[in-house]
């Protein structure tokens, strides 16, 4: 399996130094943390040697817990002058192995960074510590009247610090775009130590090169988030749910493409395949029809005017496209239950085998429905159980291959099926992850999804603010610490 | 002048090598572009020495149209080898000297990439050369129901380029952000001469580190744009435009808050001054109130009922901090007379003084109204003229000094002034410029706005992509070939 999503983790890391001994390390950090902030057992390390990822998972040497910023300054400080790579977690909700320890490192868990600081109405403003989740963000917003849009799935227990070091995305990205389009400064731990703060509450700031954007979703391999400024917006007055019933995959995305033609820009257009509809029904019991091919989960929100005249035109929409049916949800609750049902697909689909591996391809939404239809015969061609499900809005979908890493032919199978999914992408002017990240899972194919200038370019960034390489070191790509015989 | 700036161009930039001579230049130019399109008559070169920058010009050794990507990549490479500066430049709108080439340079002018190269209206998307004006951007997506919302101010003769190389701002900021959120991706040279692709037409996308942002609002230090790929938006069905007359500053500042905190997000809220308004109005003759202290320029766009509700709402706001009338615009003509008078206003103010110096500070909304009246103290406190105009619901100010740069002694008490508003920005958390870029006029301020470690990684960076310093030398910070001895 490892193999198969270009890991090989023991080997994907090249360090230019030989692995710190844990006595080494622990004399170290207990300089600079308590003991009881210092974990060693392996009952203790074992819960952070994984993240979201199936199939991959590596021990740490040590977990330590630092909760302020010089704790954090000095521990990075330390790790740079020891060259102990360090990888730090808050959650571990990742799905492309990112937080997941490399050899030898120290796991620096950040959970207890956990203070909301400021909410500042008059400038529509929030500032965090990176461990609170985003689930509480999006309540302290919603407390008083306002949104903080981006809802990865995994809201509810992942924390905003991974979000904003994997630029994650969600439901709502359609309409309000992805965690970067929020987050308007940041304090930062560099890989020398140095504690830098970028940005500031200003909506325009052209006052030299954007640095924001190169921390943001670098996947802790470039700084530390210590604090989060996110911007806000009013909350929509209205909103309404929607659900399409198809017995055809492409009359969804042809309801889709109708949709943003007219053109009506909705805050969701979220679609299950039949795999996915089955899984969800099982494990939620929501109503979905299982008969169905697809279903199209769609969202409005807004104007009270608008919500209600979308809404009509949504429905319209997929009625020409050929839906069987078009629920309007007909209160609140129903609306959540629907809402829920598509967020639970995940972890639905990850009961039924005992293996769940997840792609995360984004075409340009005109490919959609090709990219469909490509995934559904890949899955007959390989003889591969694939549920798809996604952002359908954003081009964005989620095949998910269900299968058992112990079966070595089918594995065999599930790595050519992921390889050439990765090839039609790209050939689609598509990238190989719209949401979830490089990390580990993906590295291998990051060349052929950007371009070897591009993954020179990011080595180089990486280089130059990292020069000992110990900030979660051998992700998105490898990265050998001298450059001269470097090959993309 | 060019002291006050923190200029002073003959000095303001390291060149680790002897300016190269003409001689070599047109042997090393004339190998890769044809003899017309290479200028060194002083009556040629003159017209490419300035930008819209007041008080700074310098002329460069040779003017040099290149109009396709290899040419570019071409002059690039032999810049880079040959050590010779080259500053790339549009239309030369820019306000804060970022276009004003540097001794013994190269001007290379994009003006011929001029074509739009594709609209692709199931993506979204257009795909142009960065020599369009922004005005045809706009023309053609509106050509076909959509909307390039980034609307600078010098939009009909502006190039897509410059704004892209200096993420322009514009009157719809405040709803619809600026030009860095419109760019989904580039072709560029970079200033080593290799040509890369950066991005693509996926609505999401985080393949590995974002390097986009690294280059747009970089003013042509770190690679020149040859294609811009843009995101488009469907266009609003309505739009209603208002003007707001106020006895009293504070009360359209006031208006200003009232409005967020309803909240309403209008897609433009402009502020002019008394200074302003005469200024226009000589000008313009479109009927504002002579004898007001400040008028607000607010538009809504959207759903119609949606901008009939928020009209309303706007206007009564208005009336309860104070207004003394609320005009709503009866007709697109009157609306647009309205829009044209603040388009027109930094033309206004340039007409009645020697010397127009204009600022760009941008501040956390909350701390306009106290920086409003900061600026009138100042003002007075200095006996100087300064008109105030700008986006107000950005916090974004320009506040103009109307002055000449013959006369010494008011020079001087300008340049204390400059360097007060500066100080006063910082120490409310605003930037020292929103819009206009740092270029020349304002890099003397650049740590003070941004702190030391920040010029100091955008120093590296600049050392990282541009080693030999050849791509616009000199501008935002000064970057010393050695970073040994660097200090901010």
């Amino acid at each position: 399996m490892r193999v198969i999503l270009g890991a090989g983790l023991r080997h994907s890391c090249y360090i230019s130094v030989p692995v710190v001994d844990l006595t080494t390390i622990l004399a170290g950090l207990g300089t600079i943390l308590p003991q009881e902030r210092i974990l060693t057992a392996l009952e203790d390390l074992i819960p952070y040697s994984f993240d979201g990822t199936a199939a991959m998972s590596h021990r740490p040497m040590v977990v330590a817990f630092a909760q302020t910023t010089e704790e954090v300054s000095r521990v990075v400080k330390w790790a740079n002058e020891s060259r102990t790579p360090l990888v730090v977690r808050g959650s571990g909700t990742g799905l492309a192995g990112g937080s997941i320890p490399t050899e030898g490192s120290v796991a620096l868990v950040l959970s207890r960074f956990d203070r909301v600081l400021e909410l500042d109405r008059r400038n529509l403003t929030l500032l965090t510590e990176p461990g609170v989740t985003t689930q509480t963000i999006f309540d302290e917003a919603d407390r008083v009247g306002l949104l903080y849009p981006p809802d990865p799935g995994s809201m509810k227990i992942s924390t905003i610090g991974g979000n904003v070091a994997g630029n994650s995305g969600g439901l709502r990205g359609l309409k309000y775009g992805v965690t970067k389009d929020y987050v308007m400064g940041f304090e930062l731990v560099l890989p020398t130590g140095e504690v830098v703060w970028v940005g500031n509450k200003c909506v325009k700031d052209v006052a030299g090169y954007s640095l924001r954007e190169v921390f943001i979703g670098s996947g802790g391999t470039l700084g530390i988030f210590t604090k989060i400024l996110l911007r806000l917006l009013p909350r929509p007055a209205a909103k309404r749910t929607l659900l399409a019933v198809y017995a055809k995959m492409e009359q969804a995305a042809e309801t889709v493409s109708a949709i943003i033609a007219h053109p009506i820009i909705p805050c969701t257009l979220e679609f299950l395949d039949r795999t996915t509809i089955n899984c969800v029904e099982d494990y939620a019991k929501v109503g979905l029809p299982r008969e169905a091919e697809a279903v199209l989960l769609m969202e409005t929100d807004g104007h009270p005017a608008v919500v209600a005249e979308e809404a009509e035109i949504m429905a319209r929409l997929a009625r020409e496209q050929g839906a069987l049916e078009v629920r309007v949800a007909a209160t609140v609750e129903e609306a959540q239950r629907l809402a829920t049902a598509r967020r639970s697909a995940f972890a639905a689909l990850a009961r039924v085998a005992p293996t769940t591996i997840l792609e995360d391809v984004t075409v340009p939404r005109s490919e959609l429905a090709g990219m469909v239809a490509f995934v559904a015969d890949l899955a007959k061609r390989h003889r591969l159980r694939i549920g798809t499900f996604g952002h359908m809005g954003d081009g964005n979908l989620h095949p998910t291959f269900l299968t058992n890493e112990e079966d070595e032919a089918e594995m065999h199978r599930v790595e050519m099926a992921f390889a050439e999914i990765v090839t039609e992408t790209v050939r689609r002017g598509g990238t190989i992850t719209g949401e979830h990240g490089v990390g580990l899972a993906k590295k291998k194919f990051l060349p052929q999804s950007v371009g070897d200038l591009n993954v020179q370019l990011m080595r180089k960034l990486k280089r130059l603010l990292d020069p000992n390489l110990i900030l979660n070191p051998g992700k998105i790509f490898d990265c050998p610490a001298d450059s001269s015989n470097a090959s993309p």
